[in-house]
């Protein structure tokens, strides 16, 4: 079809907290899709808080982006050529291996059709798409929460966080929220959380939980390691869950060794677990999770609350706020007019 | 029945390692049992790593020896005087609530018959008893341990270790062993370890539990803490889990926070769960497997070592012994011929 397509291209790896000079824009050619294949426009991309592993050089979970190569990342948009079975013009797709960039050719299996009657299509990327299946399956299955526990949840206002406190809530638990915001905190409570505490605000941040928490903290979704984890650990309820899901308090020293105080006193003496977190272990399991998640949005069980920057000019500015938690809600990036 | 009762009491909480002076000896006259109590005449005494955190003033799982009370500690002896139904004089009994003393009067309830015919009776301080229960449940409930994983146990030859490893290697797993000397390891290749590696000699741990498990650890018995945590900890496979049973590498800085690397990391991109234990919590659960393992005893499955000390005036430093690694299977004392 021609044209050019805009992409973002890893610079540089960051020496700690990123800035914009770590990508470069570039102007390519609009690719064509082979058999299998379907070029998609992009409408929303995403950023999250695990790209800040994929730009560093250390090993992670995944492979990394090497120099040159387009940024990794989620992104929702129209089929705007088919050679796949089953896509046709126009049908709305979501995929994890979208990138940065305008269009992008997929292969059928890494596109998932979205269906734009269930909610807004970008949806697909936030509550109705990872960040949703991550706090259902954290809380659900890797935490096991139960009724009248207290469900302690960082970045309680992101992706992450807004969906858990509302499964929490939903599951007869009381959800506390941790978030760098009065205006966040109180966007919580409307959610059904029943108590937050602002990390950004506390003086003593442990005894801020520990007020939060007075019986102490059945389960924590852990989203940022750092000071409030931290924190958190020391406020553990007997046979406590730590669902260690994200490190972004980390991102400005991600290549360095995390040091400072080491919890097994707590972990042998509240018999607490701290355990792993990777949505993709559940990628069987994505079907039935969806179709839940879709019910409780469609019944107004499920609120989701999205921070929109325009133009892909912007996707690094974008990804930066959330690295500092200056995001509202799910932070996405509109690409262009549907 | 008169006669005078030596007993051990704590003189001061320890600052750091402790050292003799932290107790002092004392005769008292030898109690009467009053209705539904025992009077027991101690054979062996056990000195165990947990009694470093009750001798602390910081808050822990059980409640703390106070200055001037007798210390605490497990003991197996022979009835001299029953006032409770169902025990007899000339019985032996274990108790966990024995002290460090010549002679305890024991509620019935706190107090275990021993069969002697079963095994030595001091294996019930030991294999049969409390270490014995903790590698037992420890592996086959918290870690799960399954065929062909690999177990890194430290302490290996200690009370918990040794027993730790002919279980893993019974139930198919590849035990690898630490522990601080050759002789300990080739003591543990003995009992079925496939592998060992000398914590005080090597001179990059991390390094050469890397080698030891090549593909990588699956279950770590931590029963340590310290160094050989913070090196085993770069070597876990996917899925590992780490059983925090002791932390007796802390024993010198038991009352300050302990500082280092923190591993959520790790424990993301493996999936990895770190997970308290106390043997405790399995109370209702002791008969299955003390039947389980004086089994395996009885068939020559289960081989146990003990590092006798004879004496009751040498408790304190047969403690310390424990604390520093110089022990060379389970720690005892034996007070008195039988």
């Amino acid at each position: 079809m021609g044209g050019v397509n805009r992409q973002w291209v890893l610079a540089s790896h960051p020496k700690g907290m990123p800035d914009e000079s770590n990508w470069r824009l570039r102007e390519v050619p609009i690719p064509e899709p082979r058999s299998d294949e379907v070029l998609v426009r992009a409408i929303y991309l995403s950023v999250d808080p695990y790209m800040r592993a994929r730009i560093s050089p250390s090993k992670n979970y995944a492979k990394g982006v090497a120099v040159g190569e387009v940024m990794q990342g989620g992104g929702v948009g129209e089929v705007v050529r088919s050679r796949a079975p089953g896509f046709s013009e126009g049908d709305i797709v979501e995929s994890m291996s979208f990138g940065w960039q305008e269009h992008a050719v997929l292969r059928h299996e890494v596109a998932t059709k979205v269906d734009p009657s269930l909610a807004p299509i970008q949806a697909a990327l936030g509550g109705l798409g990872m960040p949703g299946l991550t706090a259902y399956f954290a809380l659900l299955d890797a935490a096991r929460i139960q009724p009248g526990e207290t469900v302690l949840i960082s970045a309680a206002a992101g992706a992450v966080g807004q969906v858990a406190g509302q499964i929490a809530k939903m599951k007869g638990c009381r959800p506390v929220a941790v978030a760098g915001s009065e205006e966040k905190l109180a966007w919580c409570r409307t959610l059904g959380y029943d108590a937050g505490v602002n990390y950004r605000a506390a003086p003593d941040l442990m005894k801020a939980i520990r007020e939060a928490c007075p019986n102490g903290v059945d389960v924590f979704l852990d989203n940022t390691a750092g000071p409030i984890h931290d924190a958190a650990m020391q406020s553990l309820a007997m046979r406590a869950r730590v669902i260690v899901c994200g490190r972004v308090a980390l991102a400005g020293r991600f290549e360095e060794p995390d040091i400072g105080p080491r919890f097994l006193d707590r972990i042998l003496t509240q018999r607490a677990r701290v355990q792993g977190f990777l949505v993709f272990d559940y990628k069987d399991r994505y079907p039935e999770a969806l179709k839940e998640l879709a019910a409780w949005y469609r019944d107004g069980k499920l609120q989701l609350r999205e921070d929109v920057i325009k133009g892909i000019e912007n996707m690094p500015k974008a990804f930066l706020r959330l690295l500092t938690g200056d995001n509202f809600g799910k932070q996405l990036v509109k690409v262009m007019a549907k």
